[in-house]
């Protein structure tokens, strides 16, 4: 199986077999191709490449594809923001032309790191789970009766987008206010600490840093130094996503949550206070019946495993 | 397929072909049996009468049944709080072997109304939709790729306990405060209604009333008079449901939301306010796809109806 993870910057590619042992991979720059034609080329001669050495492309059962905005009914990349191509790209037609036919499925990067996890990590055996990404933004994927929740357009799961705070919300980067991922991104953090830094006055190593640049790194190695007011910052944070993972679960019951992103980095900071929170907030019905962990898969290869693992739905 | 649709007063039952007829039904009083035993012993009583009547049970193919607290996977109605039964009741066992061996099938009333609703109404040839029953309370039935959404548990979809308002939330009943519940359902209405004349000083029809006693059909009673404050009322309950469903849309995409229970009654006063809303607050990758209506089925039999259409799943 080959999986492919489109990012803004850097396209990752690999082939793995059954058991999630990647046996060959390599990467490209997608900002390198503004054209996609030759984006599909390089990528395929990419792949001829570790296509080979696996003995000729019948060894390969499927193409798995994680993209921004991936549809997995369409096959297609619609208009994502953070990628060079504009419009509505028919990206696993594209791929399996170039490949000689292998066929293909895609589906956004989340969606993607969902069924890697299925497939190789903590939610090994599960069928109901929900994956949260707390990257530079707030992804999800929702698995349910072990398939992948893809709603009626292709486009479900944006559970970054629930709104959190109704009134005075944050700005959010899709044009409402309120929106999960204002908060509990690692920018969401970053603004956290910005505004902390500003409304109160207690000392905090925090103070050291000019507050325009201080990132959520910034927070947590303050946090881990027993900075206070740093580790607020993650209660704070850690308040909402268990406000939120409540409400998630009033929806559809899931055995577990898994944490994956950038800012499950925080380990205990970020993971004691969700708990906290989400326990304190969950309807009775559900109190201590669901699981919070971190996702399974060591990250720099879990964008490769997830993609291969979506191979399997090709056809 | 039979029916059965268990409610805190009354039990309704009855035969319904594959077309969705009901061929004949009956009812008992659910308060007129304190045990179990008496109770199932009744409802298989009023069952015989119409088995003979199709034919004998061998022209039935399964029982569905609809009951708060139906567990879908255990068969069990589970401590439900308006039952005169308490404990874990092995219902879809118990039925079963009152009628010589039917396979027979249990969920709650809301899942089951979406089960009909896909069978007989509204969501026929839809794969994913969401029911929300405005009634008491607020209850909802989820269907995704064409499957109810039980969850690990069994108790998925309980969307009248996400939480609309964080700060200084209306008590629920179950416990916490700001459930959509709270606001929304026929006793939300007219909580509302109260809060409203007690805190506003214009006239309005329901100034004749004793606050105490205003219910939901009174206020639409006003509100059809062209009663401004009674409009109102309906615009804040539509304004917050439509924030609630933005929220579920982010969740599974669904292609439609569909409205049934006493407060839809109110027609286009409900309707409008949260169609209103919803497109205000709804992420924009969804704005326009998601619909939203009544459900088309006659109330008086989509409690069998729904619960009959479980009965497809009974084994």
């Amino acid at each position: 199986m080959i999986g492919i993870d489109i990012g803004g910057t850097n396209t990752m590619f690999g082939i793995v077999d059954a058991r999630g042992t990647i046996l060959d991979s390599g990467s490209i720059k997608t900002g390198d191709y503004p054209e996609i034609d030759g984006y599909v080329t390089a990528l395929a001669e990419g792949l001829q490449g570790i296509i080979q050495q696996v003995g000729g492309k019948e060894m390969i059962k499927g193409i798995g594809v994680g993209a921004p905005m991936g549809n997995f009914f369409s096959g297609c990349i619609e208009r994502a923001a953070n990628l060079p191509w504009k419009g509505i790209i028919p990206f696993t037609q594209l791929i399996s032309d170039k490949t000689g036919g292998i066929p293909a499925a895609i589906t956004n990067d989340v969606n993607a790191a969902a069924m890697g996890e299925m497939a190789y990590g903590a939610a090994r055996g599960l069928k109901d789970f929900i994956m949260i990404a707390l990257g530079t933004g707030v992804g999800s994927g929702i698995v349910i009766g072990g398939n992948l929740v893809y709603g009626h357009d292709g486009f479900a799961g944006e559970l970054g987008h629930v709104i959190m705070r109704r009134e005075n919300g944050r700005m959010c980067g899709c044009g409402r206010a309120g929106c999960l991922e204002a908060y509990t991104s690692a920018t969401g953090v970053a603004r956290t600490a910005k505004e902390l830094l500003e409304t109160r006055t207690e000392d905090s190593l925090l103070r050291n840093l000019d507050p325009e640049k201080i990132t959520s790194k910034d927070v947590y190695e303050a946090a881990i130094q027993g900075d206070k007011l740093s580790i607020e910052i993650f209660e704070m944070t850690g308040e909402i996503l268990g406000e939120a993972f409540a409400d998630f679960i009033a929806f559809s019951s899931p055995e577990a949550i898994i944490l994956f992103g950038g800012l499950t980095k925080a380990g205990d900071l970020i993971l004691n206070p969700i708990q906290r929170s989400m326990d304190k907030n969950v309807l009775y019905a559900y109190k201590g019946k669901i699981k919070l962990v971190f996702s399974q898969l060591k990250e720099s290869d879990a964008a490769i495993l997830g993609a291969s693992a979506l191979g399997w739905e090709a056809k």
